[in-house]
């Protein structure tokens, strides 16, 4: 999964551009069923208007010597998110006004864009202006705003039902590896693991769609027959860090994705970190917004805004690891399995069953001789009443649900448990 | 108004007689449309009767040698409430029967009345009860229990709709300053204010009663209208000290009275006081009862029975203030206020509006840039599903009503919010 | 009650044969309409079948001197639950996998069963196992395990209407005081009591039977009725001893039986043990189970697993008292009694009513005057609004049922009570 990551991090990508075609083309190869839509400039969706499509081919600023001070091929961050087009040449002051810092991290270059109003803006740290002599410096940005198009990938892998799981990841930052790389990385992966199971209960939507317009352009398209059948849903991003995880909760904290979340972590994580939806920032925003109100958490190591390389050069390839991905994939594949045995389990039969006469519970009776595995068994067992869901069982017998699965179905074989629909 | 309350404390009230009605003249002065009502003595009113109406002109006590001991009009407090006409001289021992003192603070002169047994009664302090000598005491009360009426004063402030807010407050004691005069000061302050306003969605109802009897006497003759259109209510007293305020909660503390003053004290004055309904005592406890089952809350500075100067001498106009009578008036308003906007808001679009073409957001994206004032709008609207009202969503994102009101004003202006009805 | 107790206490019960009928029999004669009832075995019941009679004469292990190692006549809990006959001789080897010991408890003997695979073995101290030297052993088993029947008792006490009560004990224990017969003895105590109600306004249904494939086989043949009619149940056991109370809560903690529970003890006890249904083990395990969910919580003093004299020979007739019974009867005689007051109480007039008058209320105001008991009657009857149960008015008011009764009978007498049905 790093090699991807490798892969996909020199990418500059925006909301909009061949940076955005270029990612898909490389996940594509990971999975080939990945479909792509181009949605064309101009097109109302909802509030919105497709914006103009932004290339860029290169940018500089040279010194009156011709030494360059800041060159895009270098880093992509150094140039401001769709700038306009411009070569000129101007004053040390005048170029202060189109420089963009963070001057609380002095030796990192900020992520900066301007998608909605037109403007021209280079980015560089704090020390680096802080360096620049008086000088007429050329200022170049060899970038192109016109009519285009809106660029997003799509993977539906149908399920026995039309309830779907929906997992969502953004695609338009440029270098940066936790929060951009880490998210599509990790989706992708998913997405070969749940095209081998053997059965999915659920239809899985998978989207690889530019942040805000991306969402908003994907929901005007497809809302009705996500709020039909979303069951839950998760954006997800910042997952290639080491660091622990986190989830945002939904606008009331209270659908089947929180819920999952919150069971599986407790258990697996316990120190992860609950932001309520106050800390909202992805794409779980437009999900849950007014009129869609679909069940999106966020999900990550590190949320975004909260770690300090966010949104800054700090955060590349250094930042994430193989060991990184992999356990948020694992975490992710392990909530994904709780969704699938997600049912309301009946007991087939009045009273407890016999446990003992299958094998399945301690024949002798002596004080302080039942195996904790037992207790489970029982627990779960007198809880199977069609009244809770697994999620609910895990909660109350303080078991996790991966523990319960391998019961759940030794109690099928046996005819001892039914699913209520 | 503490002008108003001065002229108000001199007057000798009690559940019936002249004092009322003065006191509802000077009131009338304030506001010409209050309308007096008179109940005949004997009416059935629920469980109760109406009393006798009672007044009294003069009382004292002298000694042997013509030396007033007490007097009645240097404070009407000396005399017991409701207390029969008597004129007997009697010895230090039988005297000493018929005076309450309030021992365990020996300075003052405790309030007390007996309305519903006829009997005849003084107060004064311990220490002056004390300092009495062996003598002969002449005890002369000239006042007199008949055959009268009961009487209360009502403004109605129509509004858009039908729908009710109560004001109650009462006008039954003799020269208390908090715990009497501060309540119909600041009610009539409000009633100016109402009157004022461009437009109410509420209908207000006002009322200026005797406590206990004139609330159950109101109650009889309009309680199939309150119980259609009530929507919240509150008894306001004890509003004139500098001190904290505090709320009695309705019976089960889960109606709208509840929950908007809960909203506005947890943000102005965070020290506040809550007080579940066993603390009640004035007309929220009709309000409240059973058949009645209103959403009346308390609403007080410092609590009746919970302050040292409460029902006795103490209570005086040293004790209230211009500024602590002001700073209730401006509680209630904003009170009111949070009650005309507390509507059920709907954003008018699917997903989040484009607010940065609205001039509501800011067009530049770098991280630790966005206004507090930004956030608020988006968490404003996120929370505008139709799903909440005005005060939950005030509760949910952590900002007060008043802050908001602004911006749903906006938002109604732009048409990117509607009312659900 | 102690008396009782030590007539029950030297049979040898099993969950049949002859032992459960002895304890019947000596129940009986305590209240004669007791209803035995005899199931044969193999009957199917649910999931499992009753099981073959087992009963036993005579049990020992001689040493090669004939000197008796062990003998069944002075403590029945040398022999495990449910033996198969045998008489063999053995070396110490061989007779060292027969025998169970607590390890951590070396001075006592467990009680050890094995109901569902048919086996032999002996119980002893850890310290009696020890002691044993090399020696050719005479190990005899004098049992039969055969065809017979599953014995239970029954009494019904009718009510004035068919919602029931429930109270069920077990008597499928050997010699064991707290843990077997203080549960009989309180239940039989509470029946005699019971009968002499001069009403009833539940039907109480009384059970004597063995733990788990008693309360199976009773359901088998009562579920309907049962769950139709039962609106709370208990099953009492481990009630002689004097410590402190406690309970466990059926599967979801919130049915009438919980909330009684709860409501008297915090009151009373305000040191009892909550335990949830996670640490059930008696009878509430059938009662709560899928199917069955019935609102059925168990209670005890101390709780059966969570005492150190629990399953072995050290609960004896040492462990318990009179004291320890009676307080158990008693506490149960006021969960009972709570529960047959526990209606919908509704105010029969709106506004407080008019208590003084009725000579419930002081006819003097003066502050600080009130005695508790006024403001008890005043909340009491300012709850009386029929939407809440006299469980939660208690609650809510912090006044136990107890001091309640009294006041509500008055104001039944009064007619200012109505039950709403």
């Amino acid at each position: 999964m790093y090699e991807l990551a490798e892969r996909l991090f020199p990418i500059c990508r925006s909301i909009t551009g061949d940076g955005v075609r270029q990612t898909l083309e490389i996940l594509k190869v990971e999975y080939e069923d990945l479909q792509v839509y181009e949605v064309p400039s101009g097109t109302q969706v909802f509030d919105w208007t497709v914006p103009k499509e932004w290339n860029i081919r290169d940018a500089y600023i040279e010194d009156s010597q011709g030494k360059r001070i800041i060159d895009f091929k270098e880093n992509n961050l150094y140039v401001m998110g769709y700038s306009l087009p411009m070569d000129r040449r101007m004053s040390l002051e005048e170029l202060k006004q189109m420089i963009f810092t963070q001057p609380e991290q002095p030796d990192v270059i900020p992520y900066v864009t301007s998608y909605y109003q037109e403007r021209s803006g280079f980015c560089m740290s704090e020390n680096q202006k802080n360096a620049l002599q008086e000088d007429t410096y050329h200022c170049v940005i060899d970038s192109d705003l016109k009519e285009g198009s809106l660029t997003y990938g799509e993977i539906i892998l149908k399920g026995d039902t039309e309830e779907e799981v929906l997992l969502s990841t953004y695609i338009c930052h440029p270098s940066m590896a936790n929060n951009e790389v880490s998210g599509p990385v990790v989706t992708i992966e998913l997405v070969k693991w749940l095209a081998t199971l053997k059965r999915r209960r659920y239809t899985y939507r998978i989207l690889f769609i530019p942040e805000t317009i991306g969402s908003i352009t994907y929901l005007s398209q497809n809302l009705e027959i996500m709020k039909k059948n979303t069951i839950a849903g998760f954006v997800l991003s910042c997952l290639g860090d080491d660091r622990t995880y986190s989830i945002v909760e939904t606008k009331y904290g209270d659908t089947l994705a929180d819920r999952l979340l919150k069971n599986i972590l407790q258990y697996h994580f316990p120190d992860y970190i609950c932001y309520d939806f106050l800390h909202r920032g992805s794409d779980e925003r437009q999900y849950n917004a007014p009129g869609v109100d679909l069940p999106v958490c966020g999900v990550c190591r590190s949320k975004y805004e909260e770690y300090p390389e966010y949104h800054t050069s700090a955060d590349d390839l250094s930042l994430i690891s193989e060991e990184g991905l992999q356990g948020s994939a694992a975490l992710m594949k392990k909530c994904i399995m709780a969704l699938e045995y997600n049912y309301f389990y009946k007991l087939s039969c009045c009273c407890e069953p016999q446990l003992g006469k299958r094998g399945l519970y301690p024949t002798l009776s002596q004080k302080g001789k039942y195996s904790d595995a037992a207790l489970v068994m029982r627990d779960l067992v007198a809880y199977a009443d069609g009244r809770i869901d697994l999620i609910e069982i895990s909660n109350r017998i303080h078991t996790p649900i991966d523990r319960l699965i391998p019961l759940i179905d030794k109690l099928l074989e046996n005819g001892l448990f039914e699913i209520v629909e």
